[in-house]
């Protein structure tokens, strides 16, 4: 199996399954000189870890991060930087000897097809689990950005959970950068008025063993201009490729999205458009302006008895966003290094 | 600048600049011993050319393309197969020498930050030209398909332009693999009452310098199970770093895409819902069913006294499918390869 | 810092500092369904393990692997497999604060020069130490190996350490395969007759605080005919690269290596020569005769007091012989895989 | 087939059959802004083509380099730059149709083993003539390393040709970066007293449809200190890798080679030592120092009548050292672009 590197001259490689001993990763290529900061990695896991709101799963992880190399005296070597999650809650016995039966929407039987030979304990390495491994490698990546890119910030907040989206005002008066200020509202769906109704649906759907869809909004901002290689690795097209490699993603929009095929170009391009139709990104290379991604989840597939017995989500944005988060710094820092070789 | 290549064991690099003597691409990896079609390969061409109906923009190129490696005796070595098409219609007169004013939607300015020196003749790299290379790779891609996996095809459609959108039946009624019978239909929108309407307002369009956004469909039919390599290449990030790596694009969905961000988990996940709302891809690999991508498009933003004295197009989804075909016939020939090392 | 990932479909990537928390390795790309050894592991690590007689340095690591992930019921998953090894006799106090005093012949200088900010404890990432991870990098490789080429074996021994040259007929009769009798001998020098002079050889160098360099013999048996692929992925080509990318390499031959130059084409190249002069591989591909390569390794540059007092080898080739091995087995498990695209 | 790029941020990719309709390479990853010369690059073609002195094979192609993308205005783009080159002389009627008898030494029956159908006019891919197309890119390497390492020199010349070798004065006395020099002495090998014996020597041979082996010294003056990366992609594994890449290779020696491996520490190491021992690389980095490298060559395996009949040489070493000179440029340009993400 390939397909667990992500990026090019800053590389992460993550491992593990769900309840095998351990999940991680290895980032190889992150420059010499970086400030470490411990509090900011624990910070970054402890967003995305489930089992501390009502909202979410009930597994309780600590996911307390060992660093195993590549870190010295505070800073980065330039060597690999290991990163190890043991897994502490791991409950094997929740999922009992034997082939298990394939769960609608789930890709267990699929994995069984294709490798032959699938851990079938909570999904293994498809499990959601996997992402912790890219949220730690997400905290490096901003400790890069931090000294290449000390201006830029990467915000996430839900849009749109089941029959909820939030209004445009309240999208666009999300404060960069703060993530606080996103934790503060149940289920990361940043509105006064509707958040509280959002919270009600998803404790109702835990409940009842349902579940939700939901889309995020990424937003990048004051992004390095000159970013994304022509022409396959386009900014828009790595970012897509690392939002669709998360779970339970259905689509991706940048900047008008799929409202853009409907548009007529005069409207469109208008230069005095504001805010501009293009995301921050025209040619497939970064503007400098704000980038503007959305993402699409499906509800997830884990419902009635088991939803309401096991460590499940019922609607996948809330806990999702940590990770688009990190992915998109990833990419960023990808970038910002392959920048450095765009002229002589 | 990275990013002309595209693949890992079926590899791409494509070259050229819209006004240079020539573009083309480079395939490394095709295995040996495929039968070569070259018909295959100057139809897929001839799709793609614009000047051909009154739609489309007026640069008339043969783009008669030349093996130059690759190929003996009708069937590919195992070496790199190389295919130049030289540029017989390029006007650089058309691009008076000296700094070009920077064009509303272009990326020209960006180029320019980015590189410190570019090709001001009619876009350089950055010219939809340069699709002609994906399209002749996927000419390749697609006999390789025939080899390995001869049921499987790839038909594009538009689904959308500016205001007008298919039917769900009319979609649905699209014939698997038979480009002849989009291609009967105006701007390949392929419904028969509002094919005309479509074809008049890009006319309409085309006339006024005006231009519209539109959305494709893009269905993969009996495509083989077990396709896409979690983590990071899943099947559906690699089609869609595909898909926007193509000019023009704004935003892709898998199967429901961003309806699946509204719906209930009982109702999306029904076992016995058809179609399958996963497009054809569980956990990020192919169930064998059918893969189902729609492909956002801006309206181009050539617009003005630009668009109608240029060659340019009023919409770009009639010429983009058959890039789009390439891009999705690219990613399952690489991983009809990678799957080869799924086990021992 | 690129270049800790080595090969293309069977990948590797090791990390870790010499006196950090641990080091060791992931395995992205290893088909699943491989039986798993754990004792061969950690056979193969024993015998790279330093301390355990007297011609070695004497620091004592037990090198007790850990599988984190990718293994699960006596068989590989197909995910990756991580191996860590925990650094329990690290001693950091023999490495007193403040910039060490370069040592000849080591890079302590140029890894400050390149870096800014380096591990100054016992070389840090530079340190020999970092071959266990390759050790067992190479040890899964060989788990593929007898799934896919299960008659190939590979065999490494000195054939010369200072004044002392194996005769051809020594070299010729080491039987395949057989560490056993390789380690009978002291010094891996298979020679009953000289192997004790060698032995004296070293002691007294280890006793005086001087060095020796050598030379190594890799022998791979009955590997699989058509390995390797044109034209830069030649199998002399990427068995060169994992031979010198090994510590204290100076040179590397193929079948006759540097006595070729000196070679009259009928006399060389005569059909019935034996054993053929071309190693094994003709056009940079394996003939499936057996593969014959020489490594030349430099006298350690640790002298003088500081070899009587720190834990530092006489000559590097014994302990490097596994290593060896190891980098000849990751590089056929690649070939292996890279040829399963070789035709449709 | 996978092995036909060179390079991970340079990057190049070689295309063509010796008797097909061209040959050439793609380069990916050239930064912008490069001063072109062509001049440079058809001079470098000139002293690699064949049939220009009485020693080499008598195929006579004027190897004219076409640009086809990538330079504009006297300056690389940041695109990909493709050079190709039409076989003019090609003459496949010199190879009658069906299955060619097997030649010694040649890799033609492994070629068909391995991809089941080969081009069997004039060894196709795996012939002498691919590497053209490495001389091609190594002249824009060189372009290249002029802007970021100017006072960087690479020259090779013949240290060895079958029983005669060069003086170690003779070599030192070899000046930098002067091909002239070297190419004013017959088969390039700078000795006033033996040289003309070495002409002697390859003339008989020629007539006689003999062959000679020989070794190759490739120094490079001034390289930058601080390339390579370790672990696995050192400078000096990089560059046996680009060197053992070229066909009829049998060895690569870094600094002393060979004979340090007989060598005692305390001499070896000696800092008074002059020149240093370890050929201006140590622990895989280049020390800024003269980096010293020797390649053997076998003896051309086409023998007897062939030989005589056909055009080809009877020692590869005085063609080869154009093609390792553009090896050693390729990693060194390679190596300079990742450099630049050594440090934050």
């Amino acid at each position: 199996m390939a397909g667990n590197e992500f990026g090019t001259l800053f590389r992460i490689l993550t491992f593990g399954e769900s309840h095998g001993p351990a999940l991680g990763c290895v980032i190889d290529g992150c420059p010499a000189g970086v400030t470490w900061d411990q509090e900011l990695l624990e910070r970054e896991l402890a967003r995305r870890r489930p089992g501390f709101d009502p909202l979410s799963s009930e597994r309780r992880e600590e996911d307390r991060p060992r660093i195993l190399s590549g870190v010295y005296d505070g800073r980065t070597l330039g060597t690999p930087i290991t990163i190890v999650i043991f897994n502490e809650d791991a409950r094997p016995g929740d999922y009992p000897a034997g082939r298990p039966l394939p769960r609608p929407g789930h890709a267990d039987d699929l994995w069984g097809l294709k490798f032959g030979h699938a851990d079938p304990r909570g999904g293994g390495r498809a499990s959601g689990r996997e992402t912790a491994a890219r949220v730690a490698a997400g905290a490096v990546a901003r400790m890069v950005l931090r000294a290449l890119s000390p201006k830029t910030e990467v915000t996430a907040f839900a849009h749109r959970i089941g029959p909820f989206a939030l209004e445009p005002d309240e999208a666009a008066s999300v404060p960069a950068g703060d993530e606080d200020y996103v934790d503060s509202f149940p289920a990361r769906f940043p509105s006064r008025e509707k958040g509280p109704q959002v919270e009600a649906l998803l404790l109702k759907a835990k409940e009842e063993g349902e579940s939700w869809g939901g889309a995020a909004t990424v937003r990048i901002l004051r992004p390095p201009a000159g970013l994304g290689q022509p022409v396959f690795r386009k900014l828009k097209a790595d970012l897509a490729a690392a939002f669709l490699g998360v779970g339970g993603t259905a689509g991706v929009e940048i900047g008008e999205g799929f409202s853009a095929a409907e548009a007529r170009g005069r409207e469109f391009h208008d230069p005095g458009r504001k805010p501009s139709p293009y995301g921050g990104i025209r040619g497939g290379i970064s503007t400098g302006e704000e980038v503007l991604v959305r993402v699409a989840f499906k509800p997830p597939s884990t419902l009635g008895e088991s939803a309401r017995a096991g460590r499940h989500d019922p609607c996948i944005v809330p806990r999702a966003l940590p990770v688009l988060e990190a992915m998109a710094r990833l990419v960023l820092a990808d970038h910002l290094l392959l920048a450095r070789s765009d002229r002589v």
